[in-house]
């Protein structure tokens, strides 16, 4: 691994620029945790007054810091960083830690000294975490260069923390635990290393099994995608957003000065890249740590083995929640259980030995429901009991996970009895959990993440037959409104291969009577007037009008209506289109995310559209994949594909569809928003008319 | 409080029949539970050999037991249960707690004899808690009458437990936190005292503030609807069902035998009758103990105070799922906050005090956002930091809950440094949790309980001018079939009062052509025939016939291709119906639930019910309320309430035709379902008719 990051995690030797003497200040706690930690490199405090902390002799300038040194940690006050970061380069040093706080997340002079201190950075070649952050882990080496007290397990997990105090709160929760780590990243204000850089980092890291990431918001979105798109593949990526809601989005904002971006967006990169998006912070570590320990489920069916029905019933429900069902135990091997279980236990699955249990019943539980081939999952459940041995039957169930490559999590419901137990299981690599329902998500995750492994590579579709020129054309006429009429509208959707209902716009009667008589009756008429978006509860379309003479009548009652009614309008004239025969109507969108770019939209069209809410998103670029998911994801989808014997719609035109206008929203930045509906759609092999549509410009 | 049950958990004495001398023995953990846990009055072991145990003289048999005794723990072989109920009806005693499994949890002759100390018991007036169960215990005399080691602090919370191992699970979770219970009841096999009377007795008992519940299956449905309905209306029910899916079912009546029943209905008779339902064990203990200390939120706005941004943004997330808000906080107070608040500090709600805040920072942002008349709801977070002493932030909170009426929930994200800090909040009464997301379902849940006490008590539905006398009749003569076809339900529903569209069953060509010429053109036709369920798939459906030609062709080729296709079919004739004019189509319909009894449904009607899935349920009594949740819970209720500017539909028409589909089902029980699918709507006041409609019998 030759990255540029790697002296973050890797470094042959620490300068800590700003140690304290005072034990009760944030650099003393620093430089004490590294010199207990055990890391093994050099540690240099920096300090003009120079003398000796913690038996370590301190330098009174960067400049006499011995080799060897490659990473700073700065803990000084705001003004003192750019002349601190001089001395660095100047020294050689070329990856820094930025502890201090008091840059953007303050605004004004702090949002401008941090752009200083990036710039300054880009022209030197050096890489910088923070500002604003609690420092960085490795737990392999015993580095732990935060002032969190106490570092976690070795293990797989790398977690990178948008929020310095949701890193510490973790370390406390877990630490006793022995719930195992490998990296911990605080990120801070990512002046310069971004999650997304971090996330690429430990993809490539070795020592990582999974990701974890607690994320506000995406610092660049395309290059977010991009780097969970590529891991995914190889590493799992656990993910908890934080500013999902308006209120949350305030909080957030209110702690960083980031922006949390629209929650919907997010969910839609989640599931296009592979990211396994959990909802709680207990979550997160649950998830990231079976992924890390254990292998993935090789199906969906689990066995449990229980002294406790109850809390076999509560787990059940989680798992028919997630995915997965109770396995199937033959007759077999349930007649082997009962040779030496209680009398009265259950042996169908599940295993339930009542509540004196003791270690050698979950032995020989475990045993045969390994040999079970229709068993992929095992979940052991101890609720503690006054006579039995907790630590004993945890020694059962890590013997039992040694002996078997399918998937095992377990669960000791309790805290008083069971921390002992749950270290022991957590050191031995078999995660163990409080309440059986937090298993349910868990396995979820598990399965969400085998899923996206078989996906085919990402591949973006490619469309052909554009006519690019002519948009550009449509647009630079438009240039300086807000939002195109139908007319452009249409106009811009048939340069890019998109359909439209046969019409065209008339600027005065004859020529409507002209259209008509061209496309053939019955026709509908809209008004065209870019104030007027809501045409039909403006009283500005008339449909169904069978020869010229309904249609004469019928242009002269609109316009005269609509010159009563908004006086105001600037009527460019009047659409003539054809009558469309009836078909399915759904709805096809972009709207461009602020983070993330075009998000194309699929989903049941005309009136019904906000109260069902059965919408898709995805971020454009998108795969062939990405707009299955789209129609297998929405009610609209399953009704084209024949729902209850009704005729199957033309699916192909409606993915084309979606298809060309993700290319159009990628070449043209300038469109914020289009929708088409509806866009009617014919049986198989009729195609798809666009019927109404419209689009909004970035302003 | 005069009931059967107070010997449960006021005895005067307690004689434990079975009681062991070996200390690895359920009996003798029980007897060593009261003598330890402090209870006051008689504690008489029970066993022919006499002696000592514990300190405590054994009485050879039930009848050698001095005054004053009144409760019997069984601790004996399943078979000696009938003789020894008999010793303690000679003694006097009345109530009696079986801890002894092998009864109907194994089937068979364990049924059985469930069944003869049932009517032992019934015949003797002895109440039973059990069989199968794990005892009872009382937190405020210190009788802990179960074999569970320790007992929980005194407090609020009275437990209902269908499972003994998840009441020992709790005691183990919760032991150390000092959560306060008051009552714990391990409810067994409910032989003779079911869950929904004790719910009852709790109801009453003054030394009860919340009635947490583990429920597997409601013994008798009324009955519990009953005792819900009545106790909610003073004290909370919190409630966790397992057994809600498929696994979870087949696992809860593997565990006890019982029947989980249809989650549907149980979550109709949650709503309707008040009980808060959780989804989990964990939100089952949260949710009670923040309803048993705290006071009810007057309103949906919080305060957050925190020295962490992102855990402030996670539970900020979970406030808008569960309906709450971040209150706005007026710039006086922001500007008093700031006064003695970090520079850097966020004053605006969430009130960021950052990672060193110290207890008199949490002391003035607390006092600030008391005074705040925004504020209905404090909630402060702490991370625990290395130079931050977390007691003395918990001691800051009680400080301010104890200065205030509004509701305070606090949360210390830790485990390693919050302990001690988490036991001195909960034992002063402020509930403190681990996750800042675990917060939402609590507020959500204190919510549901406030908003449910304001509804007015109980009122059925009355419906006027029924002729149950046809009804009868018809059913009557329905007598051995299994389906009523749309003829025989047409008359059902108009004896009740709910209109059909116009029409009528005609035997033959000519009579269909009369029934044509009295309704009027153009008709529609229909297959009359048991066999056939879905008539318009199989073709027993024409539309539309404008005139007796048209109509004599449809029923000629009808006829023809039906008994062609189904050449087993019973043809009872042709259904002659009104072409009815468009309108709203909605779906209103009932099925017997074999716990709770008639289920009413409505919601969305057509071809797309079972993709929409737009359906709310209630059980029948049904009050005006319930009819109106159904209507505002639903995407077809609001279509009729007017959405987007169409026109209103007839609400109170379809509100009478549930209230008489209600009325119809709880008067005949011999009606297992009926559907009418769909009743069109139309304009307000223009009524709604049923277009088709079908029942089935109980068989």
């Amino acid at each position: 691994m030759n990255s540029s990051l790697r002296p973050f995690f890797e470094p042959t030797g620490i300068a800590i620029i700003g140690a304290s003497t005072k034990p009760n200040k944030l650099s003393y706690g620093i430089l004490e945790n590294l010199v207990k930690g055990g890391f093994q490199g050099g540690i240099y405090p920096v300090n003009p007054k120079g003398g000796e902390i913690l038996g370590v002799p301190v330098y009174a300038h960067v400049k006499d810091v011995p080799d060897p040194v490659d990473l700073a940690i700065i803990v000084l006050p705001v003004e003192m960083t750019l002349t601190t970061l001089q001395e660095c380069a100047d020294r050689g040093i070329r990856n820094a830690v930025i502890i201090t706080s008091g840059f953007k997340e303050v605004g004004g002079a702090g949002a401008a000294l941090e752009n200083q201190v990036l710039s300054f950075a880009r022209e030197h070649g050096m890489r910088i975490i923070g500002p604003n952050c609690v420092g960085v882990m490795n737990m392999k080496t015993g580095m732990n260069a935060t002032f969190i007290k106490g570092m976690p397990e070795k293990g797989p997990i790398a977690f990178i923390s948008q929020s310095g105090a949701i890193f510490g709160g973790v370390v406390d929760l877990i630490i006793e635990s022995k719930v195992g780590f490998s990296r911990f990243a605080s990120m801070g204000n990512e002046m310069d290393v971004s999650e997304a850089e971090m996330i690429e980092y430990f993809g490539e890291d070795p020592e990582v099994g999974v990701i974890a990431v607690y994320l506000e918001g995406a610092q660049n979105g395309p290059r977010f995608m991009e780097a969970a798109r590529k891991i995914s593949k190889k590493k799992p990526i656990v993910l908890l957003k934080a500013g999902k809601s308006n209120a949350g989005a305030q909080a957030v904002s209110s702690h960083t000065g980031s922006l949390a971006g629209e929650y919907t967006a997010y969910q839609a990169v989640f599931e296009q890249t592979g990211v396994i998006e959990v909802q709680t912070l207990d979550a997160l570590i649950n998830t990231a740590w079976a992924l890390g320990v254990q292998p993935l489920p090789a199906g969906n069916n689990v066995a449990i083995a229980t002294n406790a029905g109850g809390a076999a019933a509560l787990l059940a429900d989680e798992l028919a929640k997630n995915g997965y069902t109770l396995a199937r135990i033959s007759p077999e091997i349930q007649a082997e259980l009962r040779t030496r279980l209680n009398p009265s236990a259950q042996v169908a699955n599940p295993v339930d030995m009542l509540g004196q249990a003791e270690p050698q019943d979950y032995a020989w539980s475990l045993a045969n429901l390994i040999k079970e081939p229709a068993v992929d999952v095992l979940v052991p459940i101890l609720v503690p009991q006054a006579l039995v041995d907790t630590l004993g039957v945890a020694k059962a169930w890590v013997e039992a996970a040694q002996q078997t490559e399918k998937t095992m999590l377990t669960c000791l419901v309790g805290e008083r009895s069971t921390r002992e137990a749950n270290a022991f299981l957590n050191a031995s690599g078999v995660p163990v959990f409080r309440f059986p329902e937090q298993i349910g998500t868990v396995l979820g995750g598990m399965r969400k993440f085998a899923r996206f492994r078989e996906r085919p590579p990402f591949t973006p579709v490619k469309v052909e037959d554009i006519d690019a020129e002519t948009a550009k054309v449509v647009l630079h006429q438009a240039l300086g409104k807000v939002a195109l009429g139908e007319f452009e509208t249409r106009q811009l959707l048939e340069a890019y291969g998109i359909a439209n209902v046969p019409g065209g716009l008339a600027k005065e009667e004859a020529e409507a009577i002209q259209i008509a008589e061209q496309i053939g009756y019955p026709v509908v008429i809209k008004i065209a007037a870019e104030e007027i978006l809501h045409k039909s509860e403006a009283g500005g379309i008339r449909l169904n009008l069978r020869n010229a003479e309904e249609l004469r009548v019928a242009y002269q009652e609109m316009l005269s209506h609509i010159t009563q009614q908004f006086p105001e309008a600037q009527v460019i004239g009047v659409m003539v289109e054809k009558m469309a025969p009836k078909g399915q109507e759904v709805i096809v969108g972009m709207r461009r995310d602020a983070t993330f770019g075009p998000m194309l939209m699929f989903g049941m069209g005309g009136v019904l559209v906000e109260q069902i809410k059965d919408i898709s998103f995805k971020v454009a670029p998108i795969s062939e994949e990405d707009i299955d998911d789209m129609l297998a994801s929405t009610i609209a989808g399953k009704l084209l594909a024949g729902y209850r014997g009704a005729a199957k719609g033309d699916i192909a035109a409606v993915k084309d569809v979606i298809a060309r206008l993700s290319q159009l929203a990628l070449d043209f930045p300038e469109i914020a928003e289009v929708e088409i509906n509806p866009l009617i759609v014919y049986p198989e092999g009729q195609g798809a008319l666009a019927l109404d549509s419209r689009a909004i410009l970035k302003h």
